[in-house]
């Protein structure tokens, strides 16, 4: 059942993509000791422009 | 004030949205016991590459 | 694949939360053409003291 | 720590985005009493085809 | 329509709370040009064990 | 900047949460080429009987 989602600023390879859902399914489903079967990812792609840290976007600084 | 939120593969018809923002509130209204003007959904279309079941993106299964 | 999550103000019975999964798999399993197996519903219970409308708490409307 | 996220419908300017980004890490440090820095916004924009509010998808009002 | 949503570690008085939605709620309103009615507020309060920076918990550091 | 979001069942341990913590911060910063103190991770635990899969809550399996 777990469901893990991860945001992160858009332009990741699919490469990266592939084994990020990978890594976060064995590592989930490792500790929490549930099978991968059991564990859904969604990948959230996040522009610059719409991502701010202490008050400026990302694709301001 | 209940807020439904519908997550799935993109690739569904402009009726099937339609179709389903209609389903859920009516739904959400009724066993809630609230007014279907009160209720909001709002759809989240996830590419298949950003989705992962047991470790694999479903655009690889 | 449809992940659903209903967020609603605490204080609904056991048998509301009940019929609510299952009237909202249901409806998405039907209008989506998936599988009601494939279907997640998460529901998400917030105190009226955490949800604003128009500025004001629902506690203190 | 804390984490902000804005949902609205598409459309909206550059630079209403970035005030907002500002005004919600400026208010949010301020009440809370924690540094900007800590303070992360996602902004999270919405077509009117998938916000809907009474059953009525807001693109078809 | 806009729906905001903070998320912060639990612990802020009621009358942060308070202040928190009133604000979060005047500015998305003044800054998107949308009425202060057609704005929600959802405060995510999350216990210090369960928010990791860096691969610590924040009840850890 | 990535943020990682865990929802499971609640009742896990407490080591359990704080590895996952630490694995999933890890396996982020790795695969995505970013540094530690850049990821966050929250963990979101629900209920069983606020969870359903095929229309039935957990706690009714």
């Amino acid at each position: 059942m777990p469901m893990i989602r991860a945001e992160f600023i858009s332009g990741k390879s699919e490469e990266q993509k592939r084994e990020l859902i990978e890594a976060l399914t064995r590592e989930t489903a490792r500790v929490l000791g549930v099978r991968e079967e059991s564990v859904w990812v969604v990948l959230q792609e996040v522009e610059a422009e719409n991502w701010g840290v202490a008050g400026k976007r990302l694709s301001d600084r």
